[in-house]
């Protein structure tokens, strides 16, 4: 079958079994990940994002398919672009419809310390966050929302996983990425530089509707886990426990629910 | 093994191959819940959830572990308890880890013309939503923030099918539920009867910001496909298409998280 690709040395597609894949196969694992250095990024729109910083970019992957339908997004970029088959494509895809087209990534983390040197108005802690999905979506809207950076405690969910970079949507080029920071050290830190460290927690003393004053200044959002909520060692280093006031008979709100109001009520306060 | 159930009756474990767990596995599907009228709810949240009205409650089925554990709740209802064995809750349940605890729950479907008679102060119409984990957290969320009934519109995934009625954490039981009713011809009619109708739609020429008069009156809010957005023809059935103000750098938000800003928002405009 003919390509139209014009670079003929990228016409060799690697399989399953090539070096350079069974390498990237391994980025699919969090071990793999952070024993490389690297991650995927998979279909356009994180491919697109990936490639606003080209030097981040070791190379893209392409079927032959998604290479003729990106040609546009391809032929513009001075990163490597390989050839690859459909097996290959699957084995590296986390979806059930693999998109044919990945990027090959260096991990974006960036110093916790930054979080105190320059606090962002706006920021996000991960505490014990387990579905990657969540961790995604939470990664989407604090981007959407004007934040400068979201922490991922240990025990979260690894953003740079599959599920994660596709939740994103892109986000994950955006936002400075905090990963392993014990949180128990950052958040003490963090607050003696001045920002409102807010745990949200259905049980809350303070309520997110008569915070606006508090949420004008430097806020850092600290979200737990799916069930369990955020850990109680960790709330008590908090500045308030902030509930959302609910009219109605649900006991609670999904936790991208919940974090979505958190953040969309502080972008509003802080104007 | 023995159990510690008092009935007798109860003690003989009904395998996968029991015509009542031939039927119940039917409810898997969506066309086996239509034929029937009956829905499965797992778990013990949504077991309390629909005891609460026992008249639309068949049985509730229990491995030995969770009639055991759950001998609280089962013994204080009066509606029939089946054990059943490990292998036919696996076959009845849409997780990976089966809870060993459903019931088999009527339908509870509205008449769409109560929306019209009656109008809710909020109501949800989603149009094409896709994900059924969408689906029950948008109805998690209504029903937090107060809202009277949602309606799933044609080709909208089924509220009633096991990752819905899980995502949804016992709101399926709290809120109205219309399904199959055509949105062209309904939100029309909505509107005559005095409520906005409002499209949230990334490229909307309302910001949410902005419509604190709007959101205190009768709102129902349009949320469409995931990645499609609402349908151009019901988008022009509304009365405006909203978008959700970002300062950041996001093009867009998941639709759990856009839904979640938009009702909040409403809740708060209805004090």
């Amino acid at each position: 079958m003919a390509t139209s690709s014009s670079h003929s040395a990228h016409r060799e597609l690697l399989t399953e079994r090539s070096a350079r894949i069974v390498a990237a196969r391994k980025l699919t694992r969090r071990s793999g990940r952070d024993a490389a250095g690297l991650f995927l990024a998979e279909g356009r729109q994180a491919v697109v994002e990936a490639l606003v910083e080209p030097d981040g970019v070791r190379e893209v992957l392409a079927t032959e398919p998604a290479a003729a339908a990106h040609r546009d997004l391809l032929s513009a970029t001075r990163v490597p672009v390989r050839l690859i088959t459909e097996k290959a494509a699957a084995g590296l895809s986390e979806t059930v419809t693999p998109q044919g087209l990945l990027a090959v990534c260096e991990l974006r983390d960036v110093d916790p310390e930054t979080l105190v040197a320059r606090p962002p108005q706006l920021s996000v802690a991960l505490a014990e966050l387990a579905d990657p999905g969540n961790a995604g979506t939470v990664l989407r809207t604090a981007d959407a929302c004007g934040a400068g950076a979201v922490v991922f405690g240990a025990g979260s969910a690894d953003p740079y996983g599959g599920k994660a970079v596709r939740a994103s949507a892109g986000s994950l080029f955006h936002v400075d990425v905090v990963r392993g920071a014990p949180l128990e050290e950052l958040l003490p830190a963090v607050r003696r530089a001045g920002v409102a460290v807010l745990a949200a927690d259905g049980g809350g003393e303070a309520s997110l509707d008569e915070l606006a004053e508090r949420l004008a200044g430097p806020v850092l959002w600290l979200f737990g886990n799916e069930a369990r909520g955020v850990p109680a060692d960790l709330v008590a280093l908090a500045d308030a426990r902030v509930r959302i006031p609910m009219r109605g008979r649900a006991e609670s709100l999904n936790l991208a629910a919940a974090a979505a109001i958190c953040l969309y009520a502080t972008q509003l306060a802080q104007g």
